[in-house]
């Protein structure tokens, strides 16, 4: 990505030209005279932090990755005065506020487009569009490499020729868990959530689930449902509590983020004012997120050169409770083939429709609270005769908009300006 | 729509509270004591000039409609030293330079993103998500009275009770001339086109077809090639041309944009960096709109409070010419039943695809550039037995991104930041 992004400042647009950017230094780890002769005008090291303390250099741009030595580096060119720019999203889903308080402290920018959704200006769009509207939810697919695998599933593959396939096309990382398991998708979602609803979550009070267990018989069920199957973050927000999911979910078929599909990311915004905004793009890749960064240059450059203090970023969150709302579940059994889905549905007090295929049951269940898939959950880790796969979250894209809506107030006035 | 903005302003959301918004004064048409009487703080005056003139006055935001007496009440306010927000998209395609150019001499801004798309930020993302890149093509849905009277064809309804539908909806006005003409699809093509690539079209360079001679069997015309039709924006850039239309589409039934229905907008963005970005949502209504509103009035708030000027307008505009690309094209014909659809692609030398209806003969054909479409529709004006209905395009996601691309560059380089 760093590579990238000096790419993109070597081109010198028109809208760049006039900022005078010019990169004077850069930290690699493995710093070889052959890399230095190829790039004469940047000067080499393996000192990161001798870079933020270099008083001649205005901006940050951090594409290390990890937690701990971003961290520590970000922390001190904040407090040197620095302009910072991330797409780190670890760092941010775990110190962002930390760093944004200290930003603040110090009048400087803290930037970190590029961390959320790759190209997709998500966060610049929750700060400038929403300052008479409030966001009521928020629902995306926030992963590449899962949509990747679940879209491949959709198609035919196995999970396991899903990954290998992903892996094979620089999708997927060797180690692919924290992709596969929700946590990537975890951290953006906590990241959305602070912007959007100026609230503060905790990362536990995510209602996670990977995608690993998923067979090609879930898909299957789904379609007869009417349904496919997406890597969903949620959020719904009812005043201060919040309902967040990380989780491999049914999207009806004809929704828009049904068909987003592969390495692809989206985002869907619900508010009071202007009822749905949809944003999709490419989520990864080197370019599309050394453009977000590229992006955030140049509104930080803008406001140097007017030497304007920014104060963009979500300073004073509150804290967040949770919030439990009927959903409707898509239960995955494997039986003995004695027992049906009928007796399942009956035993459990389950209303839906049943698929069944091979040794496989699914059954798609009325909406329940979390008490009672609990209560569903044990029952059937107790059934004689049946084994429980998983148990995934259906998406209702019409539970949103729980704050009282403005069109009531509005027959009340009459005033054009 | 002023009364949304007063409305959303009146609710002092806490984003908005800082900015210490005020409504003054108000111009309207018609003032009586009672309207008066209901916005006991807002001065109701029928002068508007009196406003755009009075020295307390610090943003000015035009909602009137019409072309001509805004221009002359926006010039003055911008001569006046006035922030100027309006969501007028016939006054900025048809004056927008001109009013640029006077907002950039004087210091001030104006800003217009409730004039294009409604609630969707596409003039904020064009200004600021695409510094280091250059787009190559865009593609949308910008008017959604065209959209839900197509949508409702597509369900089977005819052109005329999908139009009565709208009307009663409040989606269509009672002479819906521009909308259905494809005039306000045509005026905000030329907005997006200036900003997207910096380039000054006319709007004589849009090739322009209306919907109103769309009939049922086109759309299964459509159906059977694999398309839906959309009321479809379209810009494609090579260099310094531009090729440019506004038309009834033939879409591929599972692209993004042919799931956009209804009263819905979506545009999608195709640049070097980013490959492709789309943004939908409700392109129209008076909250969306008003939302826009807002969002630049927070935008010129925060730069009032800073000092600080703003620049984010295209200013230096360069001269557009054509660009003609090689397109398939769906031909609509009546038949005198004698004539067949293959004596008429044999005569013509067309291939492609044959659908006959009744009476009606649809032909799907090859690419051909416009000399040889302009050549087929004289040959078919003279071709007896046939009547010819209508030639509508066909949009090919796959032609985008002609100016090289990175991706060739980046392997020469090495060097991470
Ligand atoms: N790639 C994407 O699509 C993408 C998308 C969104 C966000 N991000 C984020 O962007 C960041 C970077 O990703 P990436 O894919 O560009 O990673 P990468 O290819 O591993 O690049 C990291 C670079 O940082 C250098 N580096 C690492 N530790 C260093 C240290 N202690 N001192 C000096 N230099 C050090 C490395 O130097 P050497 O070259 O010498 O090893 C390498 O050039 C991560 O936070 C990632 O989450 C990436
Ligand atoms: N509504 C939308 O969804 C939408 C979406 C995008 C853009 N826009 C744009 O927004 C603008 C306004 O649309 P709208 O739907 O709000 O129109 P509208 O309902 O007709 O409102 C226009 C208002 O301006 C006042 N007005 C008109 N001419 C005036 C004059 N000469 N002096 C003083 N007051 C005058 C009218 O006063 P009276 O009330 O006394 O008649 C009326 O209140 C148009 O440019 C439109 O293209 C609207």
């Amino acid at each position: 990505m760093g590579r990238g992004v000096a790419n993109i400042i070597a081109r010198q647009t028109p809208q760049l030209a006039p900022l005078n950017l010019k990169i004077t230094r850069a930290a690699v780890r493995n710093l070889t005279p052959a890399r230095q002769a190829e790039h004469p005008d940047i000067a080499l090291t393996t000192d990161a932090l001798s870079i933020v303390n270099d008083p001649n250099i205005q901006i940050i741009i951090e594409v290390l990755g990890g937690i701990d030595l971003p961290f520590a580096l970000l922390q001190q060119a904040l407090k040197n005065g620095k302009q910072v720019i991330t797409a780190n999203k670890d760092l941010i889903a775990t110190h962002g506020r930390e760093l944004t308080a200290l930003a603040q402290q110090h009048h400087v920018a803290l930037n970190y487009e590029a961390a959320v959704m790759g190209s997709i200006p998500i966060l610049r769009t929750l700060n400038t569009n929403f300052a008479g509207d409030q966001i009521t939810a928020l629902a995306g697919i926030a992963n590449g490499t899962s949509n990747f695998i679940l879209s491949q599933m959709q198609a035919g593959s196995s999970y396991t020729e899903a990954l290998q396939l992903a892996q094979q096309k620089g999708f997927a990382e060797a180690d692919p868990t924290n992709d596969v398991e929700g946590l990537d998708a975890s951290y953006k979602l906590l990241i959305l959530s602070r912007l959007a609803f100026n609230l503060d979550p905790k990362l536990s009070s995510i209602q996670r689930l990977g995608i690993t267990t998923l067979r090609r018989a879930d898909f299957a069920a789904a379609d007869f449902f009417g349904y496919t199957i997406k890597p969903l973050v949620q959020a719904i927000r009812q005043n201060q509590q919040l309902r967040l999911s990380v989780a491999p979910t049914l999207v009806p078929k004809n929704h828009a983020l049904a068909g987003v599909a592969n390495e692809f990311n989206a985002i869907q915004l619900a508010s009071n004012n202007t009822n749905s905004l949809t944003l999709s793009g490419p989520g990864a890749g080197s370019l599309p997120t050394a453009n977000a960064v590229v992006a955030d240059l140049q509104a930080v450059a803008l406001n140097l050169q007017a030497h304007l203090t920014p104060t963009n970023a979500a300073t004073h969150l509150e804290a967040a409770e949770n919030l439990d709302l009927p959903t409707q579940q898509a239960i995955s059994l494997t039986s003995n083939g004695v027992v049906t889905g009928l007796d399942v549905a009956t035993q459990l007090g389950i209303h839906g429709q049943i698929f069944a295929s091979g040794d496989q049951l699914h059954l798609l269940t009325q909406a329940v609270d979390r008490h009672t898939v609990a209560q569903w959950q044990d029952a059937l880790s107790h059934f004689v005769g049946i084994q429980l796969h998983h148990i995934l979250p259906v998406y209702d894209p019409t539970v949103r908009g729980f704050v009282e809506k403005f069109q009531s107030d509005e027959k009340k006035m009459n005033i054009t300006a």
